[in-house]
């Protein structure tokens, strides 16, 4: 295995030299490049980038490498992360009353699968506080009230920046973020429980067995205010046949909702996701 | 390998002794059965079976055992099908520009892999009628006119009764039946280029590429007067990523729809599909 | 939902009027078939039947069917078996220092996934004792001695006969049981980190890995004397590539894994396995 | 769409910058790269690379291209191929009776899906001779003679050599190759009827039927030497059940075959796959 790493993810139009300026940016310091992938959106006329070196050796010191890209990114009209691997970024978790998908990303996060930490629970409802105990969890409930759902917001973007989260998880939380927050906060990812587009909104199981249909699915897509329309980062199918009940869709998808969920979230904590429209790129 | 088989397809109201009932009518006259399997949609109170026995020993001759059965369908309330193996079910398929899935069913239909045999072939464009010269074929050729669609409707339907045909394979037809043409001829299968139902109606891949997906689908179906609204048989997906352009997309999935419909058409051919309301029974 | 069912499973020498004998015992006695399905196997003369009916309003008690059916099965020199579905088989779950097919289980059964319930762990390590005490099961460390392995494993079939154990699931067991503890305790299904018959045997990622293979997989199975030979009752796959390290085959493969063995065990509760010889049917 | 493009597949010892000197080579002689990825295999300290640039706007003549990058693969320790698009590699389709695979080719390059040419069939029975017509290709039958063996081998290189062929397909060959064919014509790729390395060597549908497999699968891979060892380029997977005959899993297997055959034929005429030892990295 590495030592710690250096992540770039960059975005910019296309033009000549991309790869050679950024990867020559790496060596001309004295980087190793363990990943590098790069993606042109010819319709969109946009390069899009990830590169990823080894901190170890590196002429720069961490606090230097972001304004000293600066000076390569700049002239290119860039949009760029830095990220450094030994950071960990701090995660929320979203829940109603639905237990499967958290407690599988805190098994994933103690299996050391998770390139974050996960730090808080949100949930509108009670059901759940038990879980978050053995794991030292701050487990927060705030119910749902329509009428002070704009304070509400504001008491969970409290909660947020008091625990420093970067990533919030939408674990089957089933509430609908407002546009509000979302320009405020806009790490979310979403576990949608059909293979969108086909049956977004509510009870897509109900609907996928009512059209009987022989796959159901699941999406997992960072979270617009066009509800069910953000850019999908991931989704698989699993087959059903006419012997299954709405009930053996429900239990199918549960599978399927944690493994999309989980997948999505280790590929944004590496960093091998780059959302732009609704559209995202995924370097795996 | 068997010898001549048939096969009984049937739906009833649930109700006591059904299988009892059915299998010894077939034990009663000395058949063996082969395949049995049954179904109950319990919201819908309904049984669904499919019998398949040897004719070899069976001790009615093959034009007994419709009216034979009769005495026993009649006071269940059952609708049912009665099938024998070695008669063929003469098909048409309709085409349009594109030649996949017509190529795909020939091969087939070569290896014997479908219990039927492909007589004619129909398009509304004269761009495939090479193909049907190797494989001795009638084609005919009829270009759409809306002004003379109905004229045209009863010129198809007199080709496939002239030509004796069950089925009617759209295989990339990509023209709409009227109400009236399935009221006559309804036994139709189409193949959709997307997972119904998303992206049902025109250009799917291209707004599959839009949505940015990352799994696109194939869906094999009933015809109905609602466009895409009919009953699935079979569907299936490929795993897409940012790196598949929108020709990408359609190339994909023209290996999805060749096979996603070859199943389908086998399936019917083995009588192993029954079709309620917009739902269908399969049994594999 | 249905109340309480009565399940046979049976095999017997392939005759006429199998299925009209099993139906109409059912029928004959008041019963409401709600699943059948049989299965010849031409090769081997078998024929191979399952059968569920509701107990309510069938007309025999529970302690009279099996009596009432030798008189059926013995003339038809028939293996079978009978299951009520309100009879919750009790389930030990043995397993190493590898957490995660345990959790999943434990999880499946708090959502009521399983028809079973599991009442022991057992383990030839301490590691994992743990995760045993919120679910409040009895845990044994029996470390693996060599020298007196015959010993340990009549305290093995001690403690599972103490506990009415009828299943032994081997949820990353990765030890072998000896032919004389299979003779005496059959039912025990093992997961294999394999798509069998590839790497049986030890280290099978590490193998796969080496082989340089586009697919990796996990195969559930009887267990039987001979090692990663028994009835394969489940298997699975997931795409890996070139960018996937030996740990990442490892991390996927553990999903696979949970999947595939939970997908087993659940069929296995449900009375949906028959085996035989080196072959299952799976009545799905 | 793009104008004609140059690709460089390059391995070579790890070392700081190659992504750097490999990309400023493109830049700095005005190209414009499309596609750029790269590959570190940790364990056998190995960079592999390709790189994919437009000619339009390059300044160097084609012909100068390889010498000019010698200058700096040299230092390097690299081995390196240079590949124009507009090259169409001629290819060789070896048969023996099964037709499929072969159709499925020449279907696909009519259809413009692969960057090469079939020129020639080559088959040790007659049987598929009526195929080659109707495309105008070349049909040579050498019958399989043991005691000639190595007469008929070079009779088959002159053929391949007269036709100027690049690349052999072994479409359901079923034959092995010697080694000192291999080592004079060394791009050749197999597609073998199983999950490799499950089932090696013959007859792999009945194995698996006898194994009792719940999945069966195909593998497309470079020849070797030692039969059914080659580094593996595509493979995949389809389900199977116990109502599945043996002539089920060879009809199901071969709708297998020819889609992950012609996935790598695919693969390999845009120079995506690199194989090293008995591994290959496929850059899709």
């Amino acid at each position: 295995m590495h030592g710690p790493t250096a992540t770039l993810l960059l975005s910019c139009p296309d033009q000549l030299g991309l790869v050679a300026k950024l990867s020559s940016f790496v060596y001309a310091n004295g980087g190793n490049i363990i990943h590098a992938d790069h993606h042109q959106d010819f319709e969109a006329g946009l390069f899009l980038s990830r590169i990823e070196w080894e901190l170890a050796g590196f002429n720069l010191p961490k606090e230097i490498i972001a304004p000293a890209f600066e000076g390569i990114a700049k002239p290119l009209g860039a949009t760029w992360q830095l990220h450094f691997s030994d950071d960990r970024p701090r995660i929320a978790i979203w829940v109603s009353t639905q237990d499967h998908c958290l407690l599988d990303l805190l098994w994933r996060q103690q299996a050391g699968e998770l390139k974050g930490e996960i730090a808080l629970i949100l949930s509108n409802h009670e059901k759940l506080r038990a879980i978050a105990e053995p794991f030292k969890l701050d487990f927060h409930h705030i119910p749902i009230q329509k009428e002070i759902k704009l304070e509400q917001e504001a008491q969970q973007l409290a909660l947020l920046a008091e625990h420093r989260i970067e990533l919030v998880v939408l674990a089957k939380y089933m509430q609908v973020l407002s546009d509000s927050f979302l320009a405020q906060f806009p790490q979310v990812i979403n576990i949608h429980h059909s293979f969108l587009p086909a049956f977004a909104g509510a009870k897509p199981y109900h609907r996928a067995y009512g059209r009987g249909v022989k796959l159901i699915g699941a999406t997992a897509h960072y979270a617009t205010p066009d509800l069910d329309e953000g850019p999908i980062i991931e989704q698989d199918v699993s087959r059903v046949t006419h012997r299954d009940s709405v009930d053996d869709l429900i239990r199918k998808g549960k599978d399927l909702e944690r493994m999309v969920l989980a997948r999505a979230v280790r590929l944004h904590l590496q960093h091998r996701v780059l959302s732009y429209g609704n559209r995202t790129v995924v370097f795996s």
